[in-house]
């Protein structure tokens, strides 16, 4: 018996919770929506219901069991109090938590049992990370992973429906020889690529890198893995694709690996289709293709990886945690 | 007082080659634009005049002091002895002779000196390649490069006229609702990326990604250079972008690695603004920005570059070949 509350209910991966809810065959006796007030008098369908929309306030989290989070850092730092009032689990999808000690960051297929030492939030983790992790995992179950590079091709989806919207406004007005504009984006993202996702570090990484590094080794448990991330924006709807090289602490067997992978759950290797992020858009799977030994280091292993950002990047995992523990 | 010759001359790297003989202030004292038979009949504007199109056959070659070559390895193959019988220079873009020891690979701001040992032919490297080692070069002569890691993000002209079509063509069919074909590319390339250019080979890599490793060590005389690359279509029109880490033999430091860049020919490095390919397409330049340390290895260096593919990574090299060689 659960009742789950959803925050950010509107947006792409919020839309997308509920539906996981479906998929995933969560029992769920309440569901409460939360939107901004511009949404306040509609409702969102689900299942045979109509589900009003509502603003959260002080007492809306009372008497739920979980809340889903898909609402910016500051949102959710606002409404955390108010969630752990409540005592409620908060599975929170933004970065706010998601490296606090009392906070498990959770891939079920990776870390479940992690989600079980909770202190009332778990953190979803980024959406290159889980798709790039769930990849690697099955590799470094044979043997640890000591360092990755990655380089990202991420979907406008990341930006959420807005992103979507963006470039497909862009594309029309070009094709219609308008002037376009560039809200959601720091430039035309329409037939282009743009190398910066998140905010700049000190260390020049942005932010969004530095989460393939630390959130990477919360998962892993892996304080000492070592990792250069390049992320970068294509003109691509809904699933990322990663370009990676893991470097492990043995030189494993390329047979061994792709056995490893063919048994893991959440993951398609797939050995003679090209694996495109198109392809594999609108599913919880994450894909593997193009395994071959690095030709750098000779205890590495490049591989190209791609999965719906919308879906297991974000709400699939983060329904995922709810089935955990109430299996 | 040169006369010259352009084989594929209707194409996007032909073309360009028209136009970058102009821009680079070429003496043109002759011009013969060589195409296939479907363009019989046909001129295309140079400077003042019109140039008749003619189909290349034994003797077209006679006369002339350079033949630029715009077509496919199968059609260099075939006009080779006509040219060589000729006895001018054939300086050929495609990638049937590139490894062989008699014909020199050339960078004019790397191995210009290179060129001055030919036998005949001059061979123009693979656009990735040219772009990738524009921006390393800065590096390697400050310390020599040990390895790289790279992942492109190549726009469709580098499958030429009929690349560029394909995605204006599907992009336009699926604002319509149209179903769309795809006969350049082995998928769907509007909104998507494909991880497969080139045949493959022996160790799984692609032909394309092998380039980056033999065509690197050749033109940078390192023949013990190790190379990783990932080669990556994107729905990008005309310039190439990679993700580059170069591993140097010392640890250089960060501020002389700009300086380096700041002084080469042909580069531009950026420091502050985001270098996308839509923004540095139609010129001859490379540009280098993002720079950072590798997180992985202490020797490392990370960044972006992006070049546009039909000029600096084709015809602007290959025309610069011949102004080296008449300086």
């Amino acid at each position: 018996m659960s009742k789950i509350g959803i925050l950010g209910a509107t947006g792409a991966v919020g839309r997308q919770m509920m539906q996981s809810l479906i998929e995933q065959d969560i029992r769920v006796d309440e569901l409460r929506l939360f939107a901004s007030s511009r949404s306040s008098g509609k409702t969102l369908p689900f299942k045979d219901t109509d589900i009003p929309l509502q603003v959260a306030s002080e007492s809306s989290f009372e008497g739920l069991d979980y809340v889903l989070g898909a609402v910016s850092n500051d949102l959710s730092k606002q409404y955390r109090p108010m969630i752990e009032k409540a005592n409620t689990v908060y599975i929170d999808n933004s970065s706010a938590f998601r490296l606090e000690d009392n906070v498990p960051l959770v891939i079920p297929e990776i870390n479940g049992q992690d989600a079980f030492n909770h202190h009332g939030i778990i953190a979803n983790p980024n959406c290159s990370t889980i798709i790039t992790y769930m990849a690697l995992y099955p590799i470094h179950k044979l043997s640890p992973l000591k360092a990755v590079y990655a380089s990202t091709y991420q979907a406008v989806s990341g930006a959420g429906n807005q992103g979507i919207e963006e470039l497909k406004t862009q594309v029309s007005s070009l094709l219609n020889d308008q002037p376009i504009t560039s809200a959601v984006f720091p430039t035309q993202i329409a037939y282009n690529c743009i190398p910066q996702i998140g905010s700049p570090t000190e260390n020049d990484y942005t932010s969004e890198e530095m989460k393939m590094l630390n959130e990477g080794r919360k998962i892993l448990h892996a304080p000492d893995l070592k990792v250069n991330c390049t992320c970068v924006r294509v003109p691509v709807f809904r699933s990322h694709s990663i370009s990676v090289t893991a470097i492990t602490k043995d030189k494993l067997d390329l047979n061994d690996i792709i056995r490893s992978l063919k048994q893991a759950k959440g993951v398609i290797y797939e050995d003679q289709d090209i694996v495109t992020p198109l392809q594999t858009s609108n599913q919880d799977n994450v894909y593997v293709s193009r395994i071959r030994r690095d030709l750098v280091n000779e205890n590495g292993i490049t591989l190209w990886c791609c999965g719906d950002q919308i879906r297991k990047g974000a709400a699939s995992n983060a329904v995922a945690i709810i089935k955990l523990l109430e299996s």
